[in-house]
């Protein structure tokens, strides 16, 4: 019987005796293996399927270790910036142990379903008239004046709740992948991936570690480019973030795996996006097809040897950003009369051209 | 490592040696106390979070069975009429093994949520003019008449793999609970959870059976009244249904296990909706809240012994109908320009109100 993250990692977490031991039964995550894409691309493919946590992204591993050391600290308050995800996650936890939360969001520039999470959850939602970078560095000179605990990934709490991700991935294939591929956005979750590997493998756990593969996209790849991105754009809301706080951490984390940071278009994530949901039944948000995008994209380009063993996150569940996945299928649900004969029309008619959408 | 429900509840399901073992890894969903409510109730309350499943509602667990048997039985395309719930986990299923899904939907009364996913899976999609009741009737007489397997909750599979969540609830609790209280729309599902522990009661595993208390939408109150509905209406559109399938199953749970069947307005489903968000972290779609609104409205009214023991089935992800949360919270993020003094003065007039939402 699963109990959450602190409890079932804890000997690998900063856990006093103090510590409230707080769940929203967040971790457990699927891996599941890509059956037919493992067929199509020749290689060993798995998914970590983060989106079935609590909130609906990798984020609450993370956010369940910052919000229980806030309250054994004695907090009454977080804060943080966020493009959807981590707002959403800051937002349920705090709710779930009486603490107040206050989340900066670009105004415009966040998934409908996140925001209705946050408004939910009862958090105090300011959309700011700027992008996430902007809001991070009010949200951190603010928490540095004021008695509002940071629950943004510069907190180090975040990044220790987020290793657990590749704790668990190793403990379900018995051994660490050769390739772990990534989205990355604000690249806090690349560099807590590789901790994870890194202290799975001090302990013996596992006996080599992977090649750990980032992904950004494209118009916000500050980290591909070698500097920050003023005014980063891409569908992948997510990862739209053009100055990450992990940056020194990911590099690191590529370079000690022997890995890669690369970038991917806002076309192959969103063809990666269709393709994982109609050949695998998984739906996930876009920036989350980043991963998978990325490891097509080094298959295509010969850099992935056949039959390799491939770990890609998918980060959010699908459901946090509905719009994007209409407009991306483009189409619209015909709309018929509620009679036998009209239907039996139209299953025929959409028959003939299944496939072709 | 759990496997599925088709693997790990083996021996309880309808499976032979050709059925093929798939699985998106439904099931095994989160069991979580509610800390708050219980104190501010004074019961002993958990909730079932079905919304964990692969595509965020209890479907999958019966729709895994059925697909299963569908591919055993050599069928090539599925066909169902939906709420939303139902057409997201056909599709889903249906992509995984390659099976062609027809979904008929009612026009209009759809969570943007569930059409995306059925959409990205890949479905065809058909929105008839009319509600869940026709579209169902329509469905049942193609798959009649036609070679599409039908896989609404009519199909006896789906019920077999719907009535693991009360081994899970078992297994967990390692005993039934006095009360499990379940929101009711096409009355599938209570009728299952009643299988499932009268199974496991057979089978010694339990010593004693709940009562089973399923919670009708005031507006679509069929078992209720003792008539169909013809045009039911109501904001939780997963029960938006007026002539319930498995009408007599679920009378014959309640009778048989000495619960009760009763309703609940609109308005009891929201405020339940929205005091889960804020007090448990949980978010879950409108409908699910059916049965907390339920479990309040009994304890108010007396109906329910200081201390019971009560499992209230949250049945679908709140992510799927993001719109009718930002309606019931009715409050748009304040937009506020971006800078830390802005951003101050937001957070203490913020403040001042807080928790006048």
């Amino acid at each position: 019987m699963w109990k959450g993250i602190l409890e079932h990692y804890r000997d690998h977490l900063p856990i006093t005796e103090r510590t409230p031991i707080i769940s929203l039964q967040e971790g457990n995550t699927p891996l599941i293996r890509a059956e037919t894409l493992s067929q199509e691309l020749d290689i060993d493919l798995y998914f970590k399927v983060e989106g079935a946590n609590p909130t609906g992204s990798f984020k609450d591993r993370g956010m369940v270790v910052a919000i229980a050391k806030a309250v054994e600290e004695g907090s009454t308050a977080v804060i943080c910036a966020s493009t959807g995800n981590t707002s959403a996650s800051a937002a349920a936890y705090a709710a779930r142990v009486g603490l107040r939360a206050i989340v900066l969001v670009p105004d415009g520039h966040i998934a409908v379903g996140k925001l209705s999470q946050a408004v939910m959850y009862g958090a105090e939602v300011l959309a700011v008239k700027g992008n996430f970078d902007q809001a991070l560095d009010i949200v951190r000179s603010i928490s540095e004046e004021h008695p509002f605990t940071l629950v943004n990934s510069i907190n180090p709490y975040r990044l220790e709740g987020q290793k657990t991700a590749a704790f668990e991935v190793c403990d379900r294939l018995g051994e660490a992948p050769d390739v772990l591929a990534i989205p990355v956005g604000n690249a806090g979750n690349i560099s807590a991936y590789w901790k994870g590997f890194v202290e799975y493998h001090e302990a013996g756990v596992i006996r080599r570690l992977p090649q750990m593969w980032g992904f950004e996209a494209e118009g916000a790849a500050a980290i591909v480019r070698g500097e920050p991105i003023p005014n980063p754009e891409t569908v992948a809301t997510a990862i739209r973030i053009g100055n990450p706080a992990s940056w020194k951490l990911a590099v690191r984390a590529q370079r000690e795996s022997g890995g890669r940071i690369d970038s991917v278009s806002d076309e192959e994530i969103l063809q990666a996006y269709r393709r994982l949901a109609r050949a695998e039944g998984i739906f996930a948000e876009p920036a989350s097809a980043a991963s998978l995008a990325g490891v097509i994209k080094m298959r295509e380009k010969g850099q992935l040897a056949p039959g390799a063993r491939v770990v890609a996150v998918l980060t959010g569940n699908g459901l946090k950003d509905p719009s994007t996945a209409l407009e991306a299928v483009a189409v619209k649900p015909r709309v018929i009369p509620c009679d036998p004969e009209a239907v039996l029309r139209a299953i025929s008619e959409r028959g003939m051209s299944h496939g072709a959408l």
